[in-house]
């Protein structure tokens, strides 16, 4: 990732005026809460003018989102370079990855936001929109590799959904702890039991395994023992 | 569904003073847009006072989902009643089927809503809201019936969000083609994917159909045949 796509309002080694606006609103939010400040309180601290807001950021409300442009940028590119043999199920998930690569690299911050988030219903709203633009994304790179099946955008957007759903799940367990634990750990638990479900290796896959070959034999309840003996001795014996 | 839950702002058969506004609502936003009406533009049109109209909305974007609240409502209490020894997964999708339900029985206000929300950003993070309000109501269904599994919470999130996706996937379809075509037997399709990957029919559930009772042997490549036979024995033999 590039500095500019880096946690806003931190220690950035160079800080450029958005990571100013960032700052002063982040200050401003904490000391008197997000709906009493107001974007001329936030240029005022920051000592820019109010053009300059607009010019970063289109609303209040997307001042609390800093970073996540950027990552929608990394995610899009990741997406893009993507090997088209891979298995999409596992490179979705592994866009996803970015996403709580950003959060967990600055817990403090995002513990804050989220605490923040939590209060105020227009924020949580604007998360939503933040959270859909995510899952778009990966929908649409789905949707280009399952463009030869019948129900490929059906599936492609339930995998997407899926994905957002298990990332989150894992992440929100996380901010509400604090920031407590490994993150990473738990995302990726999250995100198998969707790899588990739809990834390449889910289904047909599964008896390919090659560590531990096993064959199923299925039979009706009342087959002849014949049969179904005729059945196993074909399928064990190569 | 009780009168009251029905569409807003249409030829029920005694109008309220909540149609009244939802009515005046659309006929100044297909005029002029949705930008270019406000509030009090509505009440003087409604013939009612702006207190009224909070009342019924806490905002000018709430009023063009009015039928929404009756539907959450409709949602919560088809999942209170339901059956606790079904398959939680197709109560949920039925519990979806409602909000279908609320579309398709007004084509020409479903559509004209959607043209409507495409346009107004303001309108398509307000739906978001929406959605995701009918997404922790399946999901915590989901989760009371998933109580005992480890991954019972994540699993709950996880197929919420499916069935959402699944669900709008084919309600969007019909929403861009004008309401033209069967839509519930679209929906239908598509949840039948999210009831193939996670209902009780899917998976462990299978060998238990009542219907065709089978028999699932698994074995180890490698497995003596003797052991292979006896396991199959003591399965087909009551």
């Amino acid at each position: 990732m590039s500095e500019v796509h880096e946690q806003g309002g931190t220690a950035a080694s160079r800080p450029t005026m958005r990571d100013a606006l960032v700052e002063a609103a982040f200050e401003l939010f904490s000391e008197r809460g997000f709906e009493q400040t107001t974007v001329d309180d936030i240029v005022s601290l920051a000592g820019v003018g109010r053009r300059s807001f607009f010019r970063y950021f289109p609303s209040k409300e997307a001042v609390v989102f800093p970073d996540h442009d950027g990552c929608l940028a990394d995610m899009t590119a990741l997406l893009e370079q993507a090997d088209p043999t891979g298995d999409p199920v596992a490179q979705v998930c592994d866009a996803a990855r970015l996403v709580l690569r950003m959060y967990a690299g600055n817990p403090a911050f995002s513990v804050g936001r989220y605490q923040l988030t939590k209060k105020v219903p227009n924020l949580r709203t604007h998360e939503l929109s933040v959270v859909w633009r995510y899952e778009r994304t990966l929908a649409s790179h789905l949707r280009t590799r399952y463009a030869a099946r019948a129900d490929g955008a059906l599936r492609a957007d339930v995998i997407a959904a899926a994905v957002v759903a298990a990332h989150n799940f894992a992440l929100r367990a996380w901010l509400r702890s604090g920031g407590e634990g490994d993150v990473g750990a738990a995302v990726d638990e999250a995100l198998q039991l969707v790899i588990d479900t739809w990834g390449d290796g889910a289904a047909e896959g599964r008896a390919e395994s090659q560590d531990e070959e096993v064959v199923v034999m299925v039979a009706r309840r009342g087959t002849p023992m014949w049969r179904v003996v005729q059945g196993v001795e074909a399928a064990l014996e190569p």
